[in-house]
């Protein structure tokens, strides 16, 4: 027993929960194992190194060969843009879906249907996703606030049902943001979704290729320890286009800086080498860990495989017992 | 047929939905169509004003001898707490439930348990949650940053489950924020809530003691249109303590004073009178017209009675249909 919706259809998988294309993070290993459950892996393109995602999709391809799994790439568009590059790389992995995030989806979108992928684009308002809708986009992922890592303003709540009344029946519609167990999945069927991103939850798991340090914090955190700002970007020399923020712990280099975000951009030469330490040796008091508010509800590092089933499971749970609620 | 949880249980009434205490233009006609419908009016107190307050408590205890319906009494806490005569005035018009939200609800939790009302808190974060039922509350609103008027950052999403784990069966909780329809409804139960908070949807209501115009301004805005700043209370004079920021359509005043706040302080001999005269006009291009992310799915003003119904009916829909996602 599963739950079948318009994603699960789309794409011939079997649970209608996607992998978040989380930078590097989200490499063959987790996407594979996202996919090995039923799910839909997708690589965390980034910021685009060519050498490894050569290597990370073509590990999923072979794998598809011995499997037949379905699997995506990711982008974050803005980056990806400055070399289009990337793309032709990407879709030499035959993949069944190229992930945009975070700029104009043309024309990036129509070479990617051009070669046979779905394209899923994730936007942060309504706007953006008529903008996407536009442009060619088969799968609408609507991003809420509760986010980790980078997004916008608009709360996932309200965010997914105006977007599916933007959308209709001319794209699939997926939630992304604060959805942290099989909870999040069956209230996001509510709101008109018809799946789940996963970020934090499968940053907190055993594939995810992430510092095991970095993993401990998120499952002893709460939402409430989180904070969507630009001190990260700035520390990092990694400034965004607005209209993104990136949600992240809160630690002491956090505590430092907040509300001196300008002031921060003046002690860089001091503040831009501490930075890069830190990172480089998971020092997490200074370095950040990217997380949104749903660790709330991640209390685990779970095999990636046993996420998928169980928010599937609790989710089919809470479907049946809709009923149980009207007298 | 209708839904049965935990909050209707606690105050004997036929559908899960309370009237977001909205100062002022909550009053007892707009509580009244709230409470004869089934759900329940909580009368927006506000900053307080005491003969406001007498006259309205006894507008809904007189309805009340004649229909036998609920009703709650609602306070922005921290400005109650500098005039607490007011929650004894409140208390004489025995009003089922006491809605302290914004500060901290002791003592005025014990003594409205001490009259016999069962005391709403509403939160904005985990930690909120905790200290509200440490200090007595029988109801613990979850209130997400897409709420219209003050909250804080914290998205309806992720913040509700994360507070019914928190709070367990010691309190029933109840969602706020980005709710617009019963698509709301139904997913805050699945997220594990036992009802919801509406504002911006009964503030586009016929009864609701608001403006026309900017009744009209609501149901023509997106959810995208909206934001969570402190323009306004600085603009009005009326500077809320921490974390709180305020929801409110965009418009030319905020356009020119966004990500300017401070310098907006230096400004207040001209933009103080200016603001003032454009609230007493219903001049809404300057004035703020408080509004949540929800108004999204508001296209329409209704009468507060058939909001009550259609939300519940469709959420009822929604939840039956549950069984039907599973394959």
């Amino acid at each position: 027993m599963s739950i079948s919706t318009r994603l699960t259809q789309l794409f011939g998988i079997e649970r209608p929960i996607l992998l978040a294309a989380m930078d590097k993070l989200a490499d063959a290993r987790l996407a594979e194992a996202v996919s090995a459950a039923g799910g839909l892996g997708i690589l965390g393109g980034g910021y685009g190194d060519a050498d490894w995602l050569r290597q990370e999709a073509a590990k999923l391809a072979t794998a598809r060969e011995r499997t037949g799994l379905k699997f995506g790439i990711g982008f974050i568009t803005w980056s990806m843009a400055k070399q289009p590059e990337l793309l032709d790389l990407a879709l030499e992995a035959k993949p069944d879906a190229v992930w945009l995030s975070f700029g104009d989806p043309a024309p990036h979108a129509e070479r990617a249907k051009a070669a046979g992928a779905k394209v899923i684009c994730q936007v942060q308002s309504v706007a953006m996703a008529e903008e996407a809708l536009a442009k060619g986009a088969d799968v609408i992922v609507a991003q809420g606030a509760e986010a980790g890592g980078h997004g916008a303003s608009r709360g996932t709540f309200a965010l997914v049902p105006a977007v599916v009344d933007a959308v209709g029946d001319k794209a699939v519609v997926v939630a992304a943001g604060g959805v942290g167990d099989g909870r999040g999945l069956a209230a996001a069927m509510m709101l008109g979704a018809e799946g789940v991103v996963l970020g934090s939850r499968f940053y907190a798991s055993i594939e995810a290729a992430a510092n095991e340090e970095a993993k401990r914090r998120i499952v002893n955190a709460s939402g409430d320890d989180t904070i969507r700002s630009l001190i990260f970007d700035i520390s990092r020399n990694n400034i965004w286009p607005a209209p993104f923020t990136g949600r992240v712990l809160m630690n002491e280099h956090a505590r430092k800086w907040m509300d001196r975000e300008l002031e921060l951009t003046r002690h860089m030469a001091e503040e831009g080498p501490r930075y890069a330490a830190a990172r480089e040796a998971g020092d997490f008091d200074v370095a950040a860990v990217i997380a949104g508010e749903a660790i709330s509800m991640i209390h685990d590092v779970l095999p990636a495989g046993e996420i998928v089933r169980n928010i599937t499971e609790e989710a089919e749970a809470l479907l049946a017992r809709g009923q149980g609620w009207r007298l």
